[in-house]
This record gives C-alpha cells, structure tokens and sequence, in this order.
C-alpha cells in the first residue's frame, strides 16, 4: 500500500505500532482524523503525550496516580491492612469496576516468568516485603491469573513472608458465573470441587 | 470503568472518539504507549498533530499531497489525459495498489446523497468540469461503489459535459474474483450477463 504523502506515511506508521491496528485500520483511523478541525487534532496528539510525559505510579503500591499517592492509597474510607496483589494495572481496574473490594492494591508490574525472562527482581515484590513488614497488614489477598506463573509468583511471594503472620488468601477459582459444567477444562472443575462451599456461604 | 488518573482518563477519552475503538481498547491502547519511551509518545503526539496541520491536498486532483500538486499529477510518465472520478482518497490508495493504472485522478470528496443532505455543491464536481473543459481530457473513468448514489452521480456529472467529447467509462461491475455464482445478487449477475465478454478480450 503506496501512500501518496509523507506526512500521512508517518501517521499511519506511528498507528501502526500500536497492538491490534494493522496498516489498514491505522489508514482509516488517520484519515479520520484528517476529517476533524486542526486544533482537535492538535489536542489529541497533546492529551497522549502529556499523559506519558506527566503521569506519575504511586510510591506505596504502583497503581498510576497524578501525585506521588494514589487515590486509592490516600482514601482513608479503605481497609489500608488489606492488600490486594495483582499483575498490572489493567486488574486494579477490573477489580475496581465490581466495586465489591475496599481494600488497597499492589502492582506487582508482570508476573514470573523465566520463558519470557521476567524474574523476581523485575517486579515490585521487595516493596510488597517491606510494605507487610512497616504496615500492620492483616491480609494479603492475592488476584493472579490462574496459569503456572500465577502460582509461581504467589509460592514466591510467600516463601518471602514465613515470619510474619498476616492471613495470606487467594481469589477463587472455579465456574464462571453464567459458564457451562461441561465446556469448563478439568483443572477449573477439579478444583472447583475441592474448594466447594457451603450452600449458606455461597447465598450470602 | 474508572480510572485511577485524570490524565489517562483524557488519553482514553481522546482514544474512544475513533471510530471503531471502544473505551476498552482505548484503555488498551493508552497503557500500551505507558509503558513506551517517553520521547516516543511525545514523537507519536507530534507526527498525528503535524500530519493534520500540514497536509495539503492537491490543486488539481484534490488527493492528499504534500505539495500544492500531488505526486501523481507531478508525474509525467502517467496518462494525463485520462482522469479516473473517485469518491474519496482511500480509494486512490485501493486503486494505486493494484498497480494497475496509469493515468490520473479527480477525488470527488464524497457522492450526491440526498438522503445525507450532500449535494453536488459540496463535492470537487466543478472543477473536474473546468479541468476536463481546459485540459485535453481523452478519457474520463467513474470508479465509484456500484448504488444508487454512485450511480446518480455518474449521472450527474455526464449531464454537465454533453459538448465535451471525451470517452466517458465505468469500471466493470460483475462476479469478484473467487466469488461464486450461486452466492451473487441477482443485479450483479444480470448486469454480469449483460456486459459479457468475448474470451479473448477476458484473458488478454
């Protein structure tokens, strides 16, 4: 596909970087935005750039934030002994939305994973320590993915914590809501079985 | 979905205005370029915003250009003197990459739809008339979608060159390459029928 300016060449390309927008819909999202005003425009390409170049991760756990604390961290109306470990930020949301946790958060930043060359020492595990040794945390609550690197990292993380004497507890696995018995792989429906719950537990 | 910052909260607003991107791939997107170079996101900002403000769009052909005359009408060894009507740019960029054609364009900017209140007014209908009056203009092709739209304004602009005697086409409309018969509307394989041609000519 042979573009007939530089300049577009160069938009469509810089499009074209991002994930999931192939040559094609970074066209159409170009020329799109070619139908728009020029200050819109310029907004748009600002808005991106100042969000990069301004946005700040929070000091106690890694979530993004506007200043050195998040909002999260500074609500005084949330369980500070609480803390809920997840990979990356895009699960602090996602947990967010159910508006069903009022703890805090700790963003490990990815997950070990020696395949991919992701160790311990990449992630924000050494502040999580330090974080359970300072502040009197009661639970860590941990809501990783359920695959081989999950419980890697969860059965790290512990291995650092044996002295201290917070409850340490782990989203459950199982059925989803609304998913079928029989498409569901025998490891979820396994352990779906060993960790069942009384009817009154589950009704509440 | 609510997020942790004000400044990703515009990112994604921003991202979600294109058209095809929901909130969630634009949050996708935004944390995609958040873990990116600050430099390169700044780079990406400014090359969107530059395209929108220094594009030009060419005198004669009103395709995208980065000079006051495109690089299609600025080169001499294509037929200037066969003028393909397009709707808009996109499908000058379709057509140029079949490497196909050899002659020139017009970009219209749009097609006489009534129903969207666009008339021939708003399109570059004009100039192609003074274009084909001044130059010596020997073919004139419409390559525009087969409707009632395309149609009407193929009409339109015939109307308007009755004392100019210039060979006046339309791509064929017919069975797409690996289509199949049976699958084919009934207007398309009428007209398939109607427009038949000699073998020869077919696999020339």
């Amino acid at each position: 596909m042979q573009l007939p300016s530089t300049l577009l060449e160069n938009a469509v390309a810089q499009f074209s970087k991002l994930p999931g927008i192939g040559k094609k819909t970074a066209l159409r999202l170009v020329l799109h935005l070619l139908k728009q005003e020029v200050n819109e425009v310029q907004y748009f390409g600002e808005t991106i750039a100042k969000m990069r170049r301004d946005i700040k991760f929070c000091n106690r756990c890694h979530n993004i934030s506007d200043g050195d604390i998040c909002s999260i961290c500074s609500n005084s109306q949330r369980k500070q002994e609480m803390i809920c470990v997840v990979e990356n930020i895009r699960d602090v949301i996602a947990i967010e939305t159910t508006q069903q946790f009022n703890g805090v958060y700790h963003v490990l930043g990815g997950i070990i994973s020696p395949l991919d060359g992701i160790g311990p020492d990449q992630l924000n595990i050494e502040s999580l320590v330090h974080r359970i040794e300072k502040e009197q945390t009661e639970e860590l609550i941990f809501a990783l993915n359920p695959n081989i690197q999950g419980d890697t990292t969860i059965y790290y993380i512990q291995k650092k914590i044996p002295h201290l004497h917070c409850k340490v507890t782990t989203i459950a696995r199982g059925i989803a809501f609304g998913g079928e018995l029989e498409y569901a792989d025998e490891m979820t429906l396994a352990r779906s079985l060993q960790n069942r719950l009384p009817v009154q537990q589950y009704v509440k």
